[in-house]
């Protein structure tokens, strides 16, 4: 039996001590506790880990965690969006987000070329900017081959980035294959349609990268993931996973409940009636803005892993 | 000026009177009302309706209503998920999904070949129904073309389907395109990837498809758009829409918030600063279940509208 | 077994017929029958019947639906806050509440003496005239008794008032007695502390009071729950009828989940562990803004219930 | 103008550098510090520091946290409710509540007698032993004085308990006033009630306590507010400070929006409008759970009013 314990701050208190305090306080700090732990058994188990994040993510600073994360060894098969893809690159190229506020006049930003994420702004001028680069990359790897499935795509753009806090530079560099279903579904889908324009035999495949997910992984093999926020990526994390028997670890973190039967919302004990994860499967649920929580479940897992050994400061590169 | 009104009920009370009278309630049935007028100036101005919704809409009975909303023209592009395009085709080739509750026992699901969806569930059994029929219909189109975009695939499937209730007949029926830029995100994915091995040269054409959805539509045209829940279908139609110089007419109806920076939770104040949304656009935001919030301000609009002879109970199809 | 069924508009659709199909959609519209199913349920057994509800729903038009429920014999026995009981004798005196929108510039308000409740405006004028009809109402009072136990006292005002929409004066009507916990938590604290100055004798008995809403019912009665929103009045509702052995039926109306152990967001099931509401009672709660799910589920029982004769459309008074 | 950063952890990363590193990360990690940047303006300010808070919160262990938080000088005017009163004199009596899950069988836990809330669990047991105390004191109470104003009377109830981890005791010793407007509302409200049974003069005097709400502070004084979660206890403190012309420093933490008009979910630019808070605040409202985002904002505050030695690590007793 584990009680509740009264919350004292020492000076000085690092984040691991934190986290871990707060395993005795209540309600969400409990759930991001067991996350944290979570994250921990499936690295200590060797599973392979899979990360799905959405966009707005990635237009905040949370971007060079997820890439540090990877290089670190803590995520081996990534799942995201478009947009996601799109703001990596951009940043890749020194393009900087504004921070601003929620209760920002959008007509004025509009009028100035400022388009807003929440508290965040990206300037028009970076999708301008992205677009140059994007004619050039497609040129040079329509050269190569007309076909592409879409995470080898996302290898070679990542492979063109030299950017340590890049996901794409990152994931590429370590083997780490990115999937984004819904590719089109961006200013890159506007760029690629002008491309095909072009050069009609130019095919972004999805289907085949439907193989390729499904291929990352088999039955045998231990599987976790960590889905950040809903929509595609985490459904479709899922959906590999389950037709590959099931993961055996699960971290969910959202800001959405249940109630409304949406992808954002379903928890990790619905996921077990469809065997996304395994019906003994280690599961844990975090409501709260990712922005938060998941930096501070993950660095406490670090912190863990580091010194037992399971994972080095610098990964050398495979 | 505009002042609260005390609420009271008379016997037999129709929808229409009941969304009308609580346009002078208070909090979300302010915005229902508003959500509602914005539905008929959309019409009235014969904007291009674009409307969104995910697949968790489809598991619920509102997809008869989609139907019908199409078949009444009250949609003149639709956008969605994967799951969205699965579950509108077992049910149209009769497969039943269950009612249960949000506390069901998930691993006992599991057992018997139940998978949930918030308080609903789709049998393991509908899947395998689904997969047979996929098969035959994608040897027939092969037959026919090896490369698809998407709108004219699922256009195709919609012809084969003869169900009143089914979005995908009348979409096809009422020449209103379905994109679903995510087509490989769902069990579709699996039976698409299996076909591929078959037929090396079968493509499904999502960037083929980007052109489509751009060319739906141009700037000159008047246009509105209806975004029910968040996810890639949302996204997608905002996109888009941008593309054409933004929508005259919005309405988002969903369960997030603006907090975490998410497209669920995304305003459409949000949307004016990207120039999805118009700077002098119409707008409103409804924040709560989509199953309770749509048909009541939509069936206020459909009322409204027959009775000024704008739309007619039964359409003739063009 | 239930089945989803496809949603179908048919015109002139009433607002029961509406609400029982709504039965067979999915998710929170299945809650909103269910909740609407207990209502009956709770009447037909003949029940006491408590409803619980905050200030803000005062402040929207639902005041006028709950003084016709209360009239209606929908409620027994009311536990509300300070604030639901300024406004009502506000409204009852003629004042006006005002429409607008949720981004005010509140700076602006504040000048103009104008104060925001979301999307609705009190008017700092109409506190002050409040504050005139209380110190006349304190002095009559005061003359009767120096000490009052709370509902006694807010009985004298609900028969000082003359309006047919005010919860006050229909409660007042049918002796359906009005509890309020943190009475001082408002305008009306302010006015009862000078008021007490110039009368050091005078004292609102809230501990009396805890004897009164414990003695309103008992072990042997029916007992049933509305419990709109959270707050100390949803929590002294359920507090009393634990008292008397729980409650028989229960539904909750809320937009607050369960995930941060708040009283707004605690679910029905929750109240099971208590003893609040018993283990096999009826229950149902609905996620979604009250100022639409309460009259859609309430209608529905009022039109069932009058068809059955179980209640009259113009109840005499006891 | 500021830039999102990426976000890097460095081992041994403290929760000061943490937050202040979220501080460019996005959405709610931004509010987090900006809330923290708020506590300590307030410090420095020297204003008087209201700190409001709900039961659930003391429930968790959280509580020991709000005592060392009031014993750092950091915490001027308490304002609960009573739930928190008891359940912080049930610890200082020894009692322990334990960690269960959110989806416990309830039915089972009310057989055992064990009371849920959220996934923390009070025994049954523990209020009977509230009980037996409880009625000691009051009898030790009611000779001293047969009417009590409620802030009077806990700080009594401080004085006896001798436990640095009570958020009574702290209050008591520091003269750190408690507010409970709705003192009733709990299981001390049934103790009173038996209480007064006996005695009849015995008066707990809610009017008089408004006094000395507003008394606490005046026109001229600096004046800041904390309030986590919603209810009575964040309405209160507000009105008391509105009363006084406002609050110069302003912090919300909540899980709630203010789409529904709710107490909770009213945020602090709603605030100004009322003049609760003035209209050049200083103002941050975080979404989330506060077992998280409280200690995280408050302890990088104490961190750094420590360096600057604006607090002391142990206060003296005035």
């Amino acid at each position: 039996m584990a009680f509740v314990k009264d919350f004292k701050w020492k000076k000085g208190m690092d984040v691991k001590t934190f986290v871990e305090e707060l395993g005795s306080v209540g309600f969400q700090s409990i759930e991001l506790k067991n996350a944290s732990e979570v994250f921990e058994k499936m690295k200590r188990d060797k599973a392979k880990i899979y990360l799905s994040f959405t966009s707005n993510m990635v237009t905040s600073g949370l971007r060079g965690f997820f890439a540090q994360v990877i290089k670190l060894g803590m995520a081996d098969v990534i799942v995201t969006t478009a947009g996601a893809v799109e703001e990596d690159i951009m940043k890749a190229f020194g393009e900087k987000f504004e921070i601003r506020n929620f209760h920002a006049d959008d007509v004025k930003l509009h009028q100035e070329g400022e388009n807003r994420v929440g508290n965040l702004i990206i300037r028009t001028e970076s999708y301008m900017k992205f677009e140059d680069w994007m004619n050039e990359i497609l040129e040079k790897l329509y050269k190569k081959e007309p076909r592409w499935p879409v995470s080898n795509f996302l290898r070679e753009i990542g492979l063109e980035l030299k950017d340590e806090n890049s996901i794409l530079y990152q994931a590429a560099k370590h083997k780490v294959p990115i999937f984004c279903p819904g590719i089109t579904d961006g200013a890159i889908g506007f760029h690629l349609f002008i491309f095909q324009q072009k050069h009609k035999d130019f095919v972004l495949d999805v289907v085949k990268d439907f193989a390729n997910i499904v291929f990352v992984s088999n039955y045998d093999e231990r599987k976790g993931i960590i889905a950040l926020g809903g929509s595609i990526s985490k459904h479709h994390a899922l959906l590999s996973g389950l037709l590959n028997g099931g993961f055996n670890y699960a971290v969910y973190m959202t800001t959405a409940h249940q109630s409304s039967g949406s992808m954002s919302g379903a928890t990790t004990l619905e996921a077990k009636s469809w065997g996304k994860v395994k019906d003994d499967s280690d599961i844990a649920t975090v409501i709260g803005d990712v922005s938060i929580t998941f930096p501070l479940a993950m660095i406490t897992s670090l912190e863990n892993l580091i010194t037992e050994g399971i994972i080095k400061e610098e990964r050398e590169v495979k």
